[in-house]
């Protein structure tokens, strides 16, 4: 695939690099910022003056709509290099689509195919440096779009700025994640923005999340806000259930994220001739599994972590734990992401996405 | 009720105010704002510094977490000028205890009662002249929080800032508001965060708002999302359902917001021997009454319009008109509400705070 020109992006020039200012050895995730990083902006009804330019902070008005009303969606993507010095995103185009999907049910424009190939592009060569080989390093790119108009009725907003913005990521090593059931709170309602990566799902994620820490667990599994019968997904990471040798997990809805890392286990699981089922799991099923022994796991998957081994689960006050598996769908399927993700394998399906 | 006096906070002063740069008899409402605003910020575990300045931009970097994660409360609260000059908000206490409310379900920190209504009396006071008396002026307020902290890893932020900016408004004249009733959208989930004033529970609202206003709507009437049976609220107001001479309204919940003009109205209802029922109302019940003339009024009641009358309703694609009311509830209600706030009647209740 051919690198783009600059056919509608201005570039300014930074001065000096911080790259030699970053210790990459320890990255605290989504801390560290690159030298350059995009902002577009829509007004009069159109997004104009895309444009690359040194990192750095924004003039706002208090009284702009995204701090009031939460108007804001984002996607989170990552660029890999491999040995040979080349750079890769792994399947942008479902990104692209999504921040579109999520932008519609948020009333922000959606923002013109090639700007954002575009930009991803051009970004990723001038901050090429910032990418690091090995085993688990990448670049975190963090495209997002907000409300930007100035005044608090509550309303859509008639200007917006899309913006990219990206920070080196060492491997996300999540240690043991112990999750907590949701019996009482909810991510997301039947015609609500769940399926969205809208601001404001994240945001009201933070007090039951902090209650599930406050007692050693370190995510929540949410359920169905009509009964906390069926498991959906974990916030920031689709989950996976391995009950005998077959992987289930939850379709797709107005309450579930379609996950590019979901949707990518199950290409894998199909590829590896693992049975997987894509259905409405109920809780019950689950704490019936973990008592007779045939649940063998549990994983998030994810942009941030790729896979996340969940080590134990609680519900009712019963905490349940997950005895570690010889031979783990999560570690395969990780390995295997991240081998395609990292140019170390074939990538039968077309997955990776030369950048830079 | 005697004048705060600065204890706390720092007042750095204009140069030169903008007040006569602005037309009050043309504003746009949530446009204009006054000379000054408070700041206040969470660092370190603690509200500190907080100061009254020149109202201006802030300078944030674009990881800032309230853009990627709508981690982000507000309030809306009004001051009225009387005939001799002095200035009231309204019932006060109340949009405390609730921006804390909602704080809290966002995981933000409560802000500290001291700093909150002696920020409210220093703004009023070196603002006053921004105040202006009359049928239905007044001093739009707006007190909100957010994440401030710099970084796009979806946890809270542990840094906030809360500020208070403040705008003259006009009588906010709705017109004939014709609204939608929610069959396929929803507002809110059992569990989730509808009750808070969080900022992405209004921009969740755009884009259905979008749809029904291309239909010649205004507004939605949001029904629960189990089974949108139960009418609820209408997103930036509670909603009042006058069936014969009883006035109905839902309870609160975890769903719907416990707004200051809802329970005023209440209160004035209970006053005048208007039979009020808080109770679950079904969309059904509703649509039989406008069927056999006994539904007489819908009016919504919120801070901005204080109250708004409904003409019409939409549901199953039939349009339900609502005959104009003779002796209208909504239009006593205003009344009574209005005399109170500017000061030309009793106040029974204790409603009104002098502020400056």
């Amino acid at each position: 695939m051919s690198i783009a020109t600059n056919e509608h992006i201005t570039v300014e020039k930074i001065k000096k690099s911080k790259l030699d200012q970053v210790d990459f050895d320890n990255l605290t995730f989504g801390k560290n910022f690159t030298d350059y990083m995009f902002e577009c902006d829509y007004k009069d009804g159109k997004w104009q003056n895309p444009t690359i330019k040194p990192y750095g902070n924004l003039e706002l008005s208090p009284a702009t709509k995204v701090f009031h009303y939460g108007q804001a969606v984002f996607e989170g993507m990552k660029a890999y290099k491999d040995d040979q010095g080349e750079v890769f995103l792994f399947r942008p185009e479902d990104n692209f689509k999504r921040i579109n999907i999520s932008s519609k049910r948020m009333a922000i424009p959606e923002f013109p195919r090639e700007f954002f190939f575009e930009a991803l592009h051009t970004l990723v060569q001038l901050d090429k440096d910032w990418v690091q080989p090995g085993e688990g390093n990448s670049l975190y790119i963090r495209p997002f779009a907000m409300a930007t108009e100035v005044g608090v009725s509550a309303a859509p907003s008639d200007e917006y700025k899309f913006m990219i913005i990206m920070a080196p990521a060492q491997a996300y090593y999540t240690g043991d994640v112990r999750v907590v059931i949701a019996e009482q709170f909810s991510r997301s309602a039947d015609g609500g923005v769940g399926f969205a990566k809208a601001a404001g799902n994240y945001g009201a994620q933070f007090y039951p999340t902090n209650l599930a820490r406050e007692k050693g667990f370190q995510q929540v599994i949410w359920t169905d806000a009509k009964e906390h019968k069926y498991l959906e997904e974990a916030g920031t990471m689709n989950v996976f259930f391995r009950i005998g040798d077959t992987l289930i997990t939850a379709p797709t809805s107005d309450r579930i994220l379609d996950g590019v890392t979901r949707k990518s286990v199950l290409k894998l699981a199909e590829h590896n001739g693992i049975k997987a089922e894509v259905r409405r799991i109920q809780v019950s099923e689950l704490v019936e599994a973990a008592k007779n022994g045939t649940l063998k796991e549990i994983f998030g998957a994810g942009t941030a972590a790729v896979i996340s081994p969940v080590s134990a689960f609680s519900y009712q006050e019963t905490v349940y734990d997950i005895p570690k598996q010889e031979d783990s769908y999560a570690k395969r399927f990780k390995k295997e992401l991240m081998d395609i993700q990292q140019n170390r394998a074939d990538d039968p399906f077309g997955w990776r996405y030369p950048v830079a």
